[in-house]
Parts: structure tokens; sequence; C-alpha cells
């Protein structure tokens, strides 16, 4: 398990897939993302994908129209305390498992997937229409898995990562997080290896996926429309789920 | 407030800065970063600097020799019920406003910064003995504006982010985030411009400063000693520290 310690990490280069089309459900998107590839003059060959979670959700029609949801009485209890349109909020319930805070306006839930964010990542911006909520990925993992699978060639993988932006408790602001990945570890597994001292490391797991979620989010600015960004030096080992290797069990989390 | 549709993010690149020497207290870390630059072949005007707090600790001489530290009856009793060394959960205590949460072996504290984490950030890798503790920076906003006033020039600004890596409630792993800033807006607001559809977004505040940290997680290999990582392309815009703009009131915190 001792890794050397003459391996040093190369210079990573971040790339946005601009020009990006609107996705419609039912869209090619790895045809999508291979042309914007190409017009941004890159190999997809060794490169890990950052996509973000709408264009995944988009294509896979995973949209819903608010004229047709009746909120529940729960629903309508709730966004009343809260000052919410009633019917986003029982889109919310519907994509939750249960509710771990209400307060200050929000609403924090954890999904069926498991993930614990706002409003269950339920959103209406960037849209297909005003009064349309776009759900999560139904499994992103297995999203990232058939993008990873149709965009890897023989010259080379091509790891996917599917990113949201969650807020997150005691700081401000929003950073992006992993919610599938295919294709690469998404932790990565320095425990055994020794510091500079050759004290043996006993704790250190950088959470990969959501690093790479968060670095790509530097470049996918809401206003300038860029779902995709393209990393260009990461070492890439092993594999495996968000669900299995980021998603923490509710009995050793002490925040729920 | 409402921003042009046309502009577009660069791509970035992200450089390690290798064979940095071991700091010690009272280190010139300006010259330092300066010589690994130069070593590394970049020129730091207009870059952005992620800085390992662990650097900035030991050149501020943030160390506990823990043979010097008597535990009070509170370390004793909480040390006896975690597992824990006593003299540690002294030190912690002594960083600490109060606990958050206690269990899992696990103590979750606020710093007298406002930082919750794990141990109030105190780490024992990495450190200059097996017996000394790496307390964080006692203001690390201006431990970041001393090195970004020290490696400025006329020729560009050298924006500081000071990271260090914390665990969080819900998903296992560690990701880096920001302890300090100098130089650039810790949080990126883009609340007053629109998306793609026309439609003004209303929530986006992307924490520009953590995501930095993040990204450049992905190159502090703790066997590999990368304390500082260049980033290049970003566009740099306006300026804070982290306490200001990231650190979430406790009246508005739902997780505490």
């Amino acid at each position: 398990m001792t890794k050397t310690l003459d391996a040093l990490p190369n210079p990573l280069r971040l790339i946005p897939l601009a020009d990006f089309p609107e996705v419609e459900p039912g869209a090619d998107l790895p045809g999508l993302v291979r042309n914007a590839a190409t017009r941004a003059g890159i190999d997809l060959a060794g490169m890990v994908l950052v996509v973000c979670q709408k264009i995944i959700s988009k294509a896979e029609g995973r949209l819903v129209s608010l004229s047709e949801v009746a909120p529940s009485a729960e629903a309508r209890e709730i966004a009343g305390a809260h000052g919410r349109d009633p019917r986003q909020v029982e889109v919310v319930l519907r994509e939750s498992r249960r509710i771990v805070r209400r307060g200050n306006g929000v609403l924090i839930t954890e999904t069926h997937h498991g993930f614990v964010c706002a409003n269950a990542g339920v959103d209406l911006s960037n849209a297909p229409g005003p009064e349309v909520a776009i759900l999560l990925p139904e499994d992103p993992d297995a999203s990232a898995r058939r993008l990873f699978e149709a965009l890897s060639s023989e010259r080379g993988t091509t790891p996917i990562v599917i990113s949201d932006t969650f807020g997150r408790p005691w700081r401000e602001g929003l950073v992006d997080v992993a919610l599938g990945s295919a294709g690469l570890a998404p932790i990565r597994d320095d425990r055994g290896s020794r510091d500079r001292a050759g004290r043996e490391l006993l704790v250190t797991q950088p959470a990969t996926a959501d690093q790479l979620a968060a670095a790509a989010g530097l470049l996918m600015w809401k206003s300038a429309g860029i779902p995709v960004v393209a990393i260009e030096g990461l070492l890439i080992e092993g594999d495996g789920t968000v669900r299995e290797a980021l998603l923490r069990e509710a009995s050793t989390d002490l925040f729920r």
C-alpha cells in the first residue's frame, strides 16, 4: 500500500466546452459532447469530463411541468410557512426520502439517492420553460457510466464526473460536488502512504470526484452556458461510483 | 449588475510548485515561493496561488509541543470517551470557541476564527516532530494579505488563497476549502445576471475561493510535498476576506 515518494503530479489544464447547444429530452449527449470537443480542438482520450447535471437531466427527460402538479397538504403547509410555491415544494417532497432541516425559507432534504441538499436538487434556473422544474438524474452514476462507455475509445478512457452546485453548512456560497462518476476512483486512498518525514498518513482521503467538480465549477458560469469542462493531465486511478464511495452512511453521520 | 452574455471563461492551467523546502518558523515565505516559481518556470504576475495552510502555520510558528501541554479535566474526559490523546484534545479545546458535535471518535468544533471542522484544524501529519501539533494560522486572511502584497508587482497582482483539507457532513472524503484570501473576491456574485433564456438568476453565488482550494487540492498530494499550486487564466475580480465573505453567521445556519 505504501506509495512511492517519487511520484509527482502533472500540471492540469481545464478547458471549457463552449457553444454547447440547448439539450432536449432524448438528445444524443455523447454526440453533442464529441462535437463540442472537436470545436474546442481537444482529444477526449485520457481526459476527464465534468458534466453539469442539468444537461444530463434534460437529455433524460427529468422535467416536471408545475401546472400538472397537485400539491399535497404537507406541501401546502411547508410552502405557506416559508413563502414558497406549493407545487415546487410538492416536487421537492416527491424527490425526497426525508426532510433534514426547514428554516430561513430553505428546505434541506435527503434525496432518494441519498444526497443531502437544498430542495432535493430541484431547480428552475436554465429550465426549458418558466413553469418547468428540473429534477436530478434518477441514477447519476449510471448516467456517468453510459457517457463513459460511449466516449471512451481504444486510444484512452474518458472518465466522467456529473456535477451540481450545492450549498453547505457553515459557509456561504455554492460549490460544485459530484453526483455521479465512472472511470475513476471518486476517493483517492492515501492511507498507508507516508508523509515527507516518513510518518504514515492515517487519514488522507481526498474526494477526487468532488475536487474535480469544484475545479470545473470555476469555468461553469451559468450566464456563459458552459455545461462541460474537460480536464487534462490527471493521473487516472481506479473506478467507482459516487453513491458507494462518497455518500456517508446515515449511521456514521453527526449531522442528520 | 446585469453581466454580459458574451463573456466566456478561459482555459485554466494548474501548476504544482514542487521541490519546496521544509518551512521553518520565521521563514521568508515570499522568497521561498518566488524561488519555487522560478524553478517551475512560471511568472507569478496575474497568477492565483493556492497555499497549503501548513506552510503558513509553520512559518508563523503556530506549533505546540505536546510535552508542554497539561490537559484540563474536560480534555481528559473527552479523550477518555473517544480514545484520543488528552494533550491533543486540550490543544483542540484551546483553539475552539465551542464544541459542535462529538461522536464516532470525532470532535467537531468551531474555531476562534469561526471555521467548523474536525479537531479545530489541529494536525499532526507533516509536523516537524512526532509530538508537535500544528495549529491553524491565527488570522489566515491577514496571512494571505501579507503574501499577496509581497508577491504582487507592477506587472500584475498575485491573489492568494490559503487552503486546508476539511471533512464535511453527509459525504465521505476530504475536500480543500479556503481559510483565507487576498486579492480576489472569495464569492463570485452572479445575482442579477441572466441565464441563457433571459431569466434572472436569483441565487448563484459560486464560492470561488473554495473552488480554487479544491482544484489545487487535486495536485497537493501529501506524499509529494506540494504546498503551493499556481493557477493561470482565472478572471480576477474584486477583493475580500474569507472571514467576511464565506463564513456564515451562526444565526442563519441550520446546522449549528
